[in-house]
């Protein structure tokens, strides 16, 4: 392949002169292409076609030719995600004008080969609007047993028999496993959710609109993937009364609680599957008469079935098996239960396993109860284009999924920091998300540095300078940012099970026995903290982060600017990866810049920025005038 | 080999006929044998020599020739273990009379090759007589994370970092172990010496007359033989002041202490070792400067080291290093600090793998502050003739130990009852520790079924009816009697961690929550309980149990009796462990007998007892008049 001007042809899919308009469409929009050409060697090109493909069918269309541009408009009046090149009959040759391998976007390259990569184009019904609480909203990310113990003793609500609990609130997580690798007990620190009663002052503070609820509901792990009984509050965390008074007394601070909806599989020991004869009705796995059979997949009954990951903890369920559907989405179901009482919406584990019109059933009931409702879904890649399962996955066109979880986004900060991946790297990368995604989904993309399923922040970065500069562009990004909980104070820990740690309160109760640290408050004292703090109250006072635009401005390999601005304000955050100071030159339109970070202000001379920027830090640049 | 009348001679080391006194005799006794000729051989034996070895001495004595035996009498002026047979000149050929080779005692049997077993001979010297509260005592053995936690509302005391605490007091015990097998987090129930203190009553009850703990000193493990601190309750169980408190009101109660000394290695992480800087002090790991350096033995300091069985956790100490002998034996030693606090004994662990001298410096301090102390050490085979570290160990000849574990008793019993040993087989092994050891030692070998280091009694035994035959035949034999937690209700429990399961209270707190039985107190309930309160009444209301002399009866292959008696009293135990009635004559000296199970009585007719035992059954017939 070749740079496309070899034949004096150029095309940009993210540049409106050449795609009108920009990204993700909406069904019945014109969209219209332009390839400018150079005079030198129109004689050559015999003509140029749009190959458009959507699903099984591909069809070219002939493109017409103007004084500048080759040039089509069309119109698309089907949802779905689409694929286009442009083939080049030139010289009596065919030639392909397509995007670069790993961006799939942006400026054509020019190649023979029939195998190039396609621009994604997608089409997306109308997009409702994702409730400001959430698409605007700091969420935090509680994973219920290590959050908080909200007893005036630190005492269990539950126990759960053959298992164990952390001698100590401070204990190091482990798994207690069988010599073959299995858990042969859960673990337990005690969490619960009295305990995130008791904190709602604290996360107010921070200033959380939204509480991200690791499941909840009665299982025997204690992360609770495995669920027993969707319709009760695990033991241990509460009751339902609890729960209703977290969701009113949150409500009363303006903070919305979300589940984790765990949809794709049950547990072994559940009052379904009932594996162990733990419960009293008959489940699937102890007779083929049990009302519950229709919903697992057996392949020799009972102890044969399909399972997620092959785990036989985790037996995966038949979704669109009606009574399951029925139970799940129907009017006296899950979801209508715990909507009824409050919640504010769900996070879908393992979105991508869920068949779509079983994720369309749940928004709908979601909606019909509440409108401003929020359906999230674990997705780790391009949400519009991911192959799951040998197809195609449609979440992000409209009527499915409000958001999903951006993992790609940590990466490309984590990478860019890291000095992995430099500042044009990142840029192509946000741009292609920027371009394929429905610009409301764009920006309700659940920004994240950490969940319970990845390494902690922190300890991924190495260093606290890697840190804050991760706390910086993810808080002043576009959109919902997600705070996993401890990440606030920058608790270390590795993957699973470190990452999922306790919080480590300055002063607790732990089984009748209250803590405190040596050296005070680590709140108080933590300088982590204190960036949260200070990048969070810049978020709360410029509107423009949580609704202005974002723009991506590469300025030297290892320097970034990301411009936030509306037609008035504008924010440009700058990111200097590299480990020496960085003299750089930023176009900026105002005629005078406060660093928020250190109240400097610095003076545009001709419409530019200079500025110094030290190593492995950040800058944010409010235009004052 | 072959019985020795076929050369017309005849030698029985269990009949006072052939050698008088029977078994163990003090230094400076005569010792008379005997062995029996017929005349029709007399003519071919040239003579017989009585073969004696002692440590490396071997020596030979003819013997004289009377009308009826060949005879020697020998006194024996040096305390040890003798080994002897009799070499027998026979029509120009050597012969040896000898001992079976599996008995080691009894009837003489012919050999011609060198290479037989011989007869010992036990020369103590004068024995101080053990005390009653023990000798003739119910010891219980209590492992005390598992028996009782006695805050009010099942908190713990202490918490140890890193560790885990069982979340039910039911719970299954359960080693948490890295995948190379070693622990990687030690595990608790919570139980501690305040919860012993609210179960006297309960021990009182039982008959109790001594409380042996497995260790209690500060250790980071639950079974602490891991010590990390001599001179320091551990404190999850309690401190000084509540042991203290322990003893007095157990003292009411005519109930004594004694406590298991771990003197052959410590643990890694004590203030003596120091292998993980727990402790401010400088160990022996941590600096050859260290006044605890000289007690280990390292091959390559600091990392390689002699440990326990190879137990890194376990690093082995040189007691016979003045500095730690003084430690634990000197005037304000270990040994002293507890005594002087009121324990009225030591279990010494390992006691085989501890020098001799060592011991005795032991006993010296014990005696010193309280003669009515006990002595016990752990020794898993015939104590009088143990070999362990190639040195022949002599802690039954006085000035040692007082007592032995009889973990042989045990294995005799269970063998008898499962039907793998005959009554005769059971009756050599009984005669052959008769013979052996001093008859004080002989009475005072704690005679046990169970303990922290085997299977429960139940569970090898299998059946409850088995296991109660076990407990009629132990706690009515002669000495005390072990009964390790919990063994009086049942628990059963497979080899270690099973067999150190919590004891299942009717009504217990744990972790600030209260539980019971569904079915009520498994005390009332309990059968096993319950026949145990029926065979500790025939003992504590029989002194020929406790104080009466012993002697075993084989009456079939799976019928034996055990006489217990004395100049006017008389009880004879009989059991059954076949699986059918057996119809049994006993030679019996009374008139009338009653079986204290059931209360029939039984009349004999001409000096004979004619009886029906039911299938694995004991009876239990006390001589009337």
């Amino acid at each position: 392949m070749n740079d496309a001007s070899a034949i004096g042809l150029y095309y940009d899919s993210w540049d409106t002169t050449f795609k009108n308009p920009f990204g993700a469409v909406q069904i019945g929009s014109e969209i219209r292409f332009n390839i400018s050409y150079e005079l030198a060697h129109s004689e050559f090109i015999n003509r140029i076609e749009l190959e458009l493909i959507h699903k099984e069918t591909k069809s070219f269309i002939d493109m017409k030719k103007s004084e500048d541009y080759y040039f089509i408009s069309q119109t698309f009046d089907e949802k779905g995600v689409y694929f286009y090149r442009f083939a080049v009959y030139y010289n009596e040759h065919r030639y392909y004008l397509a995007p670069d391998t790993v961006v799939n976007g942006g400026i054509a390259l020019l190649y023979r080969a029939e195998d190039t990569p396609h621009y994604q184009l997608t089409i997306h019904t109308q997009i409702e609007k994702v409730p400001e609480f959430y698409s605007e909203g700091i969420i935090y990310q509680i994973f219920a047993d290590r959050f908080c113990n909200g007893n005036e003793n630190g005492l269990l609500l539950d126990h759960k028999k053959n298992s164990f609990i952390y001698s100590d609130w401070s204990d190091t997580p482990q798994y207690i496993k069988h010599k073959d690798g299995n858990i042969s007990r859960w673990d337990f620190y005690g969490g619960n959710l009295l305990g995130v009663i008791k904190k709602l002052d604290y996360l107010k503070e921070l200033g959380v609109t939204c509480i991200y609820f690791n499941p909840i509901f009665q299982a025997r792990s204690c992360h609770k993937y495995d669920t027993a009984d969707y319709m009760k509050i695990d033991s241990m965390f509460g009751d339902e009364k609890i729960f209703k008074e977290l969701i009113d007394k949150a409500k009363e601070r303006n903070i919305y609680i979300i589940l984790d909806g765990v949809f794709s599989h049950t547990g072994s020991d559940s009052i379904y599957f009932n594996r162990y004869g733990t419960f009293e009705e008959k489940g699937a796995y102890q007779s083929k008469t049990s009302k519950y059979y229709q919903w697992y997949k057996f392949k020799d009954y009972p102890d044969s079935y399909e399972a997620w990951w092959g785990i036989g903890d985790l037996p995966n369920v038949n979704e669109m098996e009606p009574s399951y559907l029925d139970f799940i989405t129907g009017e006296n179901g899950v979801i209508a239960k715990w909507m009824n009482l409050g919640v504010k919406g769900f996070r879908l584990d393992v979105a991508d396993e869920l068949p779509e019109d079983f994720i369309r059933a749940i928004r709908k009931r979601m909606k019909s109860i509440d409108k401003d409702s929020v359906l999230l879904g674990e997705v780790w890649e391009d949400a519009t284009n991911k192959i799951s399962y040998g197809e195609r996955r449609e979440y992000m066109l409209g009527e499915s999924l409000d958001s999903v979880t951006s993992y790609p986004f940590r990466r490309a900060v984590f990478n860019f920091i890291k000095g992995e991946l430099d500042s044009k790297g990142f840029y192509d990368i946000s741009m292609s998300f920027k371009e394929n995604y429905p610009q409301e989904y764009y920006k309700s993309a659940l920004k994240l540095i950490g969940s319970h399923d990845v390494k902690r922040a922190i300890t991924e970065l190495e260093t606290e300078e890697n840190f804050r500069m991760a706390i910086t562009i993810q808080l002043l990004f576009l959109g919902p940012v997600l705070i996993y909980y401890g990440d606030e104070v920058g608790i270390p820990g590795d993957s699973d099970p470190y990452n999922r740690a306790s919080y480590p309160w300055d002063e607790y109760w732990h089984l009748g026995k209250k803590y405190s640290f040596p050296d005070g408050n680590p709140l108080k004292n933590n300088s982590i903290y204190q960036h949260y703090k200070l990048i969070l109250d810049i978020r709360q006072n410029n509107s423009i982060i949580t609704k202005g635009k974002v723009r991506y401005l590469p300025i030297t390999d290892h320097v970034m600017a990301i411009r936030r601005y509306d037609d008035k304000d504008e924010i440009i955050i700058v990111a200097n990866s590299s480990d020496s100071q960085e003299n750089i030159v930023i176009e900026a339109s105002g005629k005078s810049y406060m660093d928020l970070m250190d109240k400097r202000i610095t003076d545009t001379i001709g419409e530019k920025l200079s500025i110094e920027i030290q190593p492995k830090c950040c800058m944010v640049l409010k235009k004052l005038l």
